[in-house]
């Protein structure tokens, strides 16, 4: 069996949490996965999933706009419409071993949720 | 002459901008170019430089961290060290044509920004 490319496991990761399937997502995620997010790092596969999980269930679609990759890295730009926030665009560098995740970094603008959840608090 | 790629052209604008030679920089800027960014499109050349100008005199350095691209079209992930914020990294979506940007999408946190001007503020 031909073992997946990184780019592969990104975008697989990438269709099954935007399809709201994050069972299926988890398994391209390993256990020891450093996730580095605008907010600090978050380490392991349950933390992770409790940072994404979340923001998934807010996600109406996304649509990849640009990805890239070789055989250990690969990196995606890709736009989200979600509930609180109509044009959330992030990018994400994901390292992959042994087709998994082990690390992912990802990149948006957390200013329109900081807004989002404010005008919802008033 | 070999027609330099789209990554030749997007790590030859980002040396130069983050190398605080922005005149040099903008050489690899289309007149028409449209970028795209958080707080929304800003277009022609001179437009980008008032947005982008202003962050290259509070950069203190970068760090490319990924970089693919194809013929007319790369992706780039960088870290920067800023006056007001410490660790602010970006991506960019960059289109080439004819060795010139036209269209730059570029995705950074603004929130922390935010935060250092109104700390600044207070």
């Amino acid at each position: 069996m031909t073992q997946p490319t990184a780019l592969d496991v990104a975008l697989a990761y990438h269709r099954a949490w935007t399809g709201h399937d994050f069972e299926a997502a988890m398994q391209y995620v390993a256990d020891d996965i450093v996730c580095l997010a605008p907010a600090g790092s978050i380490e392991g596969a349950e933390a992770f999933r409790g940072f994404m999980e979340p923001f998934s269930k807010i996600l109406l679609d996304s649509l990849v706009v640009a990805a890239y990759g070789d055989e250990s890295t690969a990196l995606l730009m890709y736009e989200t419409r979600t509930v609180p926030v109509a044009d959330a665009p992030a990018a994400e560098m994901l390292t992959v071993e042994d087709g998994r995740i082990t690390q992912l970094r990802i990149i948006f603008d957390r200013l329109p949720f900081t807004e989002a959840r404010a005008a919802n608090a008033s």
